[in-house]
């Protein structure tokens, strides 16, 4: 039993064991491998994925062929491409492993029954997106208001464990820069 | 009595005009001159905002003095400073009516009793703040993977009402350029 999604359940609402467990068929467990693929951009979106274990990052293709990855999911967060998975319309964005990884993975039907089934679910995905949007906007407060060097120190600041953890192109990447400018942050940082 | 909010939580929730009649006592009616202020910068965020008619815009002051607005919202969209208002902590925006607006404000406890009476409201947010989420992860894309130039043609594509109703200041302010800049633009489009 993902003892993990339980508890993170019941941060926000109060739920027995045993209503737990008659959630549990509504989830599929994935295991994926390093830079296995969840959803590829054109895909229909079904699913909603929340991460038990590993890093996923969300990502485009440019209009120069190039990845931009906009967003990280590590253990205890959900990630979709919502607006496809709320429409159940073609993925726009692609999401894969960082890492290899543990997700649990609801289908949109699934969740809608499970939402109709218990209703208390209500309160926890609406605080789950109400977190979420939250912080998008800070998020595109820092993408307005600060230089990519201001967002690199900041990200670091933050999200100290983080930055260890996932490749530095990515995070190069999802900052706007490229790998050489990175290097010579850290190294900036060191010194 | 505003029947244009009962109209938008019909579009997600089933609720009898009886329960709407109970829930009117949460809201205060709000009548705000143009450029008024509902929240500022480093003030306790304890409202969430539903626009009835008229417009706000969400500004924060960037490290050069100068506002920048970060988001608009305007008949039946909910607008808050959401990390602010849900930790009940000091804004770091500030909000403001662009035109003539009347909004209907709810505080905080306001919300959560309200959530606690009604709980078929838990859906209704859910799907609001789902939907905000999944315009937000939209607008990153486009702050990632578009020049300045092409967010201004997308933007007069999709909201060609909106670009004609706030001052060109202020969408230049929100698309990242000067006012100059944007006549440019706009006078490249007729031509």
């Amino acid at each position: 039993m993902p003892d993990q999604l339980y508890q993170h359940f019941r941060k926000f609402i109060d739920i027995s064991e045993e209503d737990f467990r008659l959630m549990l068929p509504f989830f599929r467990t994935l295991e994926l491998r390093k830079k296995e693929n969840l959803l590829q951009e054109g895909q229909l979106c079904r699913t909603n994925y929340f991460v038990l274990k590993g890093c996923l990052r969300m990502f485009f293709i440019t209009d120069k062929g190039q990845e931009q990855t906009t967003q990280f999911a590590i253990e205890n967060w959900w990630l979709s491409d919502y607006q496809a998975f709320q429409q159940q319309k073609e993925a726009t964005f692609s999401i894969q492993a960082v890492e290899p990884s543990r997700v649990l993975a609801i289908d949109f039907r699934a969740q809608e029954e499970l939402l109709k089934a218990f209703p208390a679910m209500e309160h926890y995905f609406r605080m789950v997106y109400q977190t979420a949007f939250a912080a998008s906007q800070m998020r595109i407060k820092y993408l307005y208001g600060l230089s990519r060097e201001e967002m690199y120190f900041h990200f670091i600041e933050q999200y100290p464990g983080f930055v260890q953890r996932i490749p530095q192109y990515l995070l190069a990447s999802f900052l706007g820069f490229t790998p050489e400018y990175l290097s010579e942050l850290r190294s900036r940082k060191r010194s």
